[in-house]
This record gives structure tokens, C-alpha cells and sequence, in this order.
């Protein structure tokens, strides 16, 4: 794509009026991005010393600052190389109405990590995959991401690190690498070139500008985002859908298929399983002393475990997790209770609460109701329109393969009761003053639903239990035997990560 | 106090069956302090080897791991560097209904760090002041907060640190450091013992447990912590204040008092102050250009600069923040809007939320609408009992001393504008449809209780402008003069600071 650019610079004294206009316009389009919630990812990639700060700088100067954050991207630090890559990104995403514009941007970790030895190929090549769903499941959700490259030649390249590294004041802004990386220019254009052909996609298009000269730079990045803002913001008011323009031909980009394993319908489980006495506490201590043993290989070794916890209400999530948080070392898990998002979370993608919530690796993270409450609780109460939470399934499928790329064990529960248990469960609270605060009125009305979350949780299982994060639903009429099943569950599945079975050491 | 410790063992086929009462009390008091909505802080800290880890996983053993929060404090990493000290353990803090549970604790940053050779005498003495505040302010938002120190003799450490060092599992745990301090038990003794007496405050006083013994340890921490929530559950209910009944006498201790400066009523302030366009222009470009310079320093030196932005509806806080933020370079400075409080917000104490948005050093944190928010709006709308919000005057000039303390330059500005001017404004917005959306029912009722907010403005600045932090009243008619004033305001706080004067260097 690189080798296309035209280099042609627009002279100033044609164009300045034009800038001028568009500069006024941005204005009035922030305020309407605002009223239209719309948010917008601006992120600036470049050559070195192509000018990205002094084009942000340019970019914002007549937007209310209240309204964009700017962040720089570097390497990552030491926490964020122990969360799973994206993860900082996720972390940034502007609320609705917001702008968020960065200087370097998931690109730097993509194609300047592979160019500085960081990442190997193959990693290089999952993060290609990565990015392209993580901007797809923005752009579906409503972000508008303007991907601006700023593209200077060789030569121009090089006569400005060397004015740079001239000057005193200016010297710590060059670095060995980028003199290195200017002498290599052909080498890591080719790179460039290939990635941005990979992530042309029709939702994220990709900007090349040609920035040799800073006026000619300033005006085509005010054009394409004024243009991009304009048109999402009209699609948004007609409740249509915007793509912008792309300069290149867009790459064939289709969503990653995952293998599916056979499941059960939860009509047809046998919900007749207990426990005595005598086994439960035999077995509890079995596999909590297991369990504590596998934690620290896990610490150690620094992988991550997410455990996903659905169910019933009254179903036994509690003493359920209870058991399992027993069993560890206090020091290395947090058990994360989901109710209903806040509004600075509402005002994100619905994943962005639980991508902020994940315990660094080697720690385990618990989730006490979780990210499929998009399938469940959402397009039954009608909080979200059903083409849109028909989406979730698949966002699930590939964030959960993003926490096992990352390396983190993915175990999910569905604690099943049968509809008689729970009514002696409801009443049982109602009746035990220390419990009453566990049972509301809404736990009666959800109730009433029975056979709609029924439906919806057996497609929920069918369509999200991947072989890499199969779902297994737990038998939990008997609280006991319920409370031994999750535990076997996770040490099993932390056993065969560590010791093979399915390929992992 | 450590000497006075009784090493006496309780023996356990005397005590087992009262430990267990104290777990299954606990267990209901967890649920009681959810109820009475009771924030709980267990800090816990005490000799290496000590056994804090085995008895915080005994004390929450049969606990709901939904309502507690077990955090490990080592040595700050970088970017807690770069935050005031006290910056993470204000954004661990839990909400109301939940257990924080601190193995090591803000006195590790104290008397440890001092004795590792991380900080000076000086140093440690501001951060015993800062403890007590620290600790003064959330006892009085209503957080119970139990300090146990897990106390071993000399010999007893030194053999249980060999048995560590002496088992291929477990020497990892063990380093010089521990059996450098083992060497200097001595003096490691007299200085814990200084900070517990100075710290040893009667809305957070110590418990000091004798640990040589494992079941001792464990039956007195249980009876220290189910004693304190029972109490503080009861007090809450009863509408009254809970203290724990202190081991040893109580330090003398009583919040700093600051020097204030004279300051004037709004309405002794001469509004006619004005700019011509001329003026503005030429003034706009020095400022912006000399706030530029001086971010650079700020940037290189590490310093960070806080600037708090209030001001009647409609002063032209929006257009104001603009002109300073042109003049910054984006990727140095955010501007944090304060709305409502969230839920999550609501929850803990106020500052929590201004403490966590702190950017790092080096970098400008600009709030549109701030604490303040605690004086003016809270009062007047009733938000908050007045004997409660009385108290913030107070606890906002700690606050912000501590900022000063970590390096930064406050700026504070109240934007004034005249109740005529305001009208104008508001009638302006309703007539144009791009300003509609700035314009709100709210407003027009906050004017009605304009007098009202004017009294409260006027003791507000009386009583925060400290010679540290001062308020600056921008005389807002005319929105030219008030942004150059402000940006003049910014430049000359940040120079007093970089160039002496005040005895900055």
C-alpha cells in the first residue's frame, strides 16, 4: 500500500482557508459526537520523527479538552507484560461521547515489537488476528476508529534525525534504534506494507499520510477525520451503520471459526446426584490440598486462571465459591462480583468491565456471575436490541481465546437446580433472618421466566462451550456434591494445562 | 509498648471451643457489616517470618469471599512511585460492606522503609503525620479500621527463619535482609516501637499479637476483630461512634492546623475587569508559549501540577481550561470532569475519587469541578449531615498538603461571575442550538439558591486558602481577561516553585 501514497504536497497558501473551515467544523462535530454518543478511537502511527506529536497537537488544538484523552503508547511496563496484551488497550477505551487519540497505538506492539526482537513471527501473526477482531467488536458496538499512518521517505527520515540529534535541546529524542531503524527503512517498510495490508479491513480502514511536508499532513489528517466523524455521527442520527472510505482495497477478513464440543441440555441432566457426609468432607480436603498445591505451580509458573461462575439464582454460587477461595492463598485471587453495570461502564463495550477486571498472571481471577449476562439477563429484559447481543456469542468465544492465548486456564460453571429446589431455596431465605438479604422481589419476578432462561442458557451452553472453554454444568441440587464437582473441575483443568494431555508442556 | 507484650500462651484444649464461636460470629458479623453497609480495613503487619500469610487465611477461612479483598503490599513499583505514597492504599480502598485485608500496610512504607534504607528520618516523620491523618479521615467517614502487629521473640524468628532457609521448598522465602534484621532485632524492636507509640491512636489504635505461638496468635486476632465489627456494627446502628478499646495509652494526637492567607468576599471583588481583543491576542500567545516552557521543566524535573478548576454555572470554566490546555503539550496533562458521583464512588470515601484520578508525576491532572463539590453542593442540597461536611474543611487542606508534600503545585481557581452576567449567559445558550445542551433545569434551580452558594463560596475560600495551596478568584465578566489571568495564575505558581522564592529548590 506504502508505494502508492502520492507525495504530493498541497501548497498552503491554497489550502489554509479549507484547513481553517475544517478546523471550525471539528468543533461543532465533538459537540455532536457528544450528543450522539458516539465514540472515537484516533490512533496515530508513524515513521520516527514523521511529527505525531506535533500533528495531535495540531489536531486538538480547538477541541474542548474535556471531551479527548490523549495517551502515549511505549513499551509495555511490568504489570502490563503480566496481563494479557490488548488488555491496556481495553483499558483506555473512551466512554460514549469521548475521543481517544494515541500516539503509537496495538501497531507498536505488532509490527515495531516484531522490529525490535520483542515478539517472534508466530506471535506477530496471532496479534495481526487479535487486532482484527478487536476492532471489529468495536466498530460493531459503535466506535468510530480513524487509523492515521504518517508516512515520510527515507531521506526525509533521516535529515530530520539528524537535525534532531544536532541540536541540544532536542538530542534525547533519538535513539540508537532509530538510526538503525533508518538505515533498515526498506526493510521495515516492507513490514509495515504487509501489516497494513493485513488490517485494511472495511471497519478500520487504514489512513496513509504522507507527511514530508507538515501542511500537507495537517490538512489530510483534518479531512479524513472530519469526514469520519461527519459520517458516523449522521449514520448514528439515522440509525444506520457508517463505513468510512478506504483508500486501498480492503483485505478479505472473516471472523475466526471456533470448534465447538457436544453439550447437553439442561432437561436432560440427571439431577439426582449427592454426596453423604462422610464423602464431602473426605473429598473436600482431597482436592483443597490439591488445589493449594496447583495454585503455587500456577504462581510460579505464572499462569493465569479464570474461573466463570453462572447459575440459578439460590443455586449455591456463594458457598460454591466459597469452597474453591478456602483452597487458595488469599494473597493470590480476588473473587469479582458482577450486579449491573455503572454508567461510566454502561457508556463502553459491555466486555470492557470484565478485560478491567482480570487479576495479573499467575493469579486467579473469580467471576461471581459474568460477561454472559449478555446473552442471558440482557435480550431477555430487553436492556439491548437482539442483533446486537445475537453478537455476543461470538465476542465471547474470541475473548476467551484471547485469555488462553494470553496462557490463563478458562473454566466456566453453570450451577444447575431444578425448578422445585429453587422454590424451597426462595422460601427457606425468606425465612432465615441472616439470609433475608439475599432474596428480593426481583429473584421472584426473574422466576416467573423460568422457561425463557432455560432456552437461553441451553443455546448459551451450545454455542459458547469451545474446546478451549468448554462450559460444565454442575449438578446442584445436593449442595455438597456440587461444591466437590467445581473443585475436581479445576484441579483437573489446571492439571492438564500443566502436564499435557491436550498439548500443553 | 512491644516490651509490656505477655508472651503467654492460651492452650488450645482450653480455647478451641471459644475460637470456634468467634469464626461462626464472624461469619454473621461479615453479613451485619454488609447490612450497615460498615467499611472494614484489617492491616496487617509484623516481624518476617511471623506468620502473617498462615493467619490471615485462618482469619478469613469461613469469611464470604464476595466481602473481602486479601492485597499483598510489597515495594512500591514504578509507577507507585511516581503517585503520592499514599496513593495505593487510598485506591485499595474497600466499599462500605466490605473487608480490605492488608498484609503489610502503609507502616511497611514507614519503619520498614526506613530501616531498608528507602527513605531518611525526615521523610519518615512526615509519614507518620501522614498516617494519622490518613487514618483520622476514614475513621471519620465511618471505616473501622484494626491494626494487628504479629509480634515474635529474637530467638523464636531466628529459628523459624533456619527452617525456612533450611528446606528446599521454602528458602525462597528467605533473604539477607531477613537475617540482617534478625541480626539487628534490637534496634528493628525500638523502632517499631517509637512508630506503634506515635501511632497508636485512639480511632486506630495498635493490637499487638504475641505469635511465638500459632494458636495464641490465631485466638487473638479472632477476638480483636469479631469485638471491633461487633462493636462498630452496633454503633452504626445505634446512630453513635465506635472505638476500640486501645491496648496501650493513646498517643496525644491532633490534626495539623495550617496557616491561612487573607483572602477577600466575592463580594468585595471589582468586576469590571476587562481585556481589548489586542490585548488578549498579544497576552494569549506570551502565556501559552511561557506555560509550554515551563511543562518541559515540570516534565523533565518530575514535578506534577494540579490545577482545580469551580466557578458559578456558566463562568466560562469550559472555554478557560481550553486556553491552558492549548498551550500544554497533549500527551502531558488530562482534564478530568467531575459529575455526580457513581455508585462505586459513592460507596467510599469522597476523596477516593479525586485521589485515584491523580496523574503521575511530571504530568499535569486538570479537574473541571473538584472536592470542593463537598462544601458547596453537598451541604446545600443535603447530601450529606452538615456535621459531617464541616469536617472537610479540614481534611481538603490535608489533602492537598499531601499533594504539596509529594511536590506538586496546587493552583485552585473559583471563576466569578455576577448574577446579571450569568442570566445573560443562560439566556444565550437557550438561544443557541449548538450551546442547548450546556444548559439544564438544574442550573436555573442551583440560581435560585445563588445567595445561598455565595455565603458558601466565600467560608470555602476563607477556609482552604492555605499558604500552600491559596485559592485565586478570576474575576470572570469578561472570559478574555479571565483566561489570560488564569494562565498568568499558572505560569507564576509554577516559577515560584522551579525558581525559588517561596524556598522552592
Amino acid at each position: 500500500m506504502l508505494e502508492k501514497i502520492s507525495l504530493k504536497k498541497i501548497k498552503k497558501t491554497e489550502a489554509s482557508d479549507s484547513l481553517r473551515e475544517m478546523r471550525e467544523q471539528l468543533i461543532d462535530l465533538a459537540n455532536r459526537a457528544k450528543a450522539d454518543k458516539l465514540p472515537v478511537i484516533i490512533t496515530v502511527d508513524g515513521w520516527s520523527a514523521a511529527g505525531k506529536g506535533v500533528q495531535i497537537a495540531s489536531l486538538i488544538k480547538y477541541m474542548d479538552p474535556r471531551f479527548y484523552d490523549v495517551e502515549s503508547v511505549r513499551k509495555p511496563n511490568a504489570i502490563e507484560l503480566r496481563k494479557p496484551w490488548l488488555h491496556r488497550y481495553w483499558q483506555k477505551l473512551p466512554k460514549q461521547g469521548n475521543f481517544l487519540i494515541l500516539d503509537g497505538s496495538w501497531y507498536r506492539d505488532t509490527v515495531n515489537a516484531l522490529n525490535h526482537g520483542e515478539i517472534d513471527k508466530a506471535e506477530y501473526k496471532r496479534r495481526i488476528n487479535d487486532i482484527n477482531t478487536f476492532e471489529r467488536q468495536l466498530a460493531d458496538d459503535g466506535y468510530l476508529i480513524i487509523k492515521l499512518f504518517l508516512h515520510i521517505t527515507e531521506g526525509e527520515q533521516l535529515r530530520r534525525l539528524e537535525k534532531l540529534a544536532g541540536s541540544e535541546i532536542t538530542r534525547w529524542r533519538v535513539d540508537e534504534q532509530d538510526m538503525k531503524n533508518n538505515k533498515n527503512y526498506d526493510s521495515i517498510f516492507k513490514r509495515y506494507d504487509k501489516t497494513f495490508t493485513r488490517t485494511n479491513t472495511a471497519f478500520a480502514p487504514w489512513h496513509i499520510i504522507p507527511a514530508n511536508d507538515k501542511f500537507t499532513a495537517q490538512y489530510n489528517i483534518m479531512k479524513c477525520v472530519t469526514e469520519a466523524v461527519r459520517g458516523a455521527c449522521e449514520a448514528k442520527e439515522n440509525g444506520g451503520r457508517f463505513c468510512q472510505i478506504p483508500q486501498f482495497d480492503t483485505c478479505g477478513y472473516s471472523p475466526e471459526e471456533f470448534n465447538l464440543v457436544k453439550t447437553k441440555k439442561l432437561a436432560k441432566i440427571n439431577m439426582d446426584k449427592s454426596l453423604t457426609d462422610e464423602e464431602y468432607g473426605r473429598k473436600l480436603e482431597k482436592y483443597q490440598s490439591r488445589l493449594f498445591a496447583l495454585q503455587n505451580i500456577c504462581y510460579q509458573r505464572k499462569i493465569p486462571v479464570v474461573i466463570a461462575y453462572e447459575g440459578w439464582d439460590a443455586g449455591g454460587k456463594g458457598g460454591n465459591i466459597k469452597r474453591v477461595a478456602n483452597a487458595l492463598d488469599p494473597r493470590g485471587y480476588e473473587v469479582k462480583p458482577i450486579a449491573a453495570p455503572e454508567p461510566s461502564e454502561a457508556a463502553r463495550h459491555y466486555l470492557w468491565r470484565f478485560w478491567t477486571r482480570l487479576e495479573k498472571d499467575g493469579h486467579f481471577t473469580i467471576f461471581d456471575r459474568t460477561w454472559y449476562g449478555r446473552v442471558m439477563v440482557e435480550p431477555i429484559e430487553g436492556f439491548t436490541p437482539k442483533e446486537r447481543t445475537e453478537m455476543a456469542y461470538q465476542e465471547i468465544n474470541e475473548f476467551e481465546k484471547q485469555l488462553t492465548e494470553w496462557g490463563a486456564v478458562v473454566i466456566k460453571f453453570w450451577i444447575n437446580i431444578d425448578k422445585d429446589e429453587q422454590y424451597r431455596r426462595f422460601k427457606e431465605r425468606e425465612n432465615t433472618p441472616s439470609k433475608q438479604w439475599k432474596i428480593t422481589e426481583e429473584d421472584w419476578r426473574n422466576r416467573e421466566k423460568w422457561d425463557e432462561y432455560e432456552k437461553a442458557v441451553d443455546r448459551m451452553v451450545e454455542l459458547t462451550s469451545t474446546d478451549f472453554a468448554p462450559w460444565t454444568i454442575i449438578e446442584g441440587n445436593d449442595k455438597k456434591y456440587a461444591r466437590i464437582k467445581a473443585l475436581k473441575t479445576i484441579c483437573k483443568s489446571i492439571e492438564e494445562r500443566l502436564f499435557d494431555k491436550k498439548g500443553g508442556e
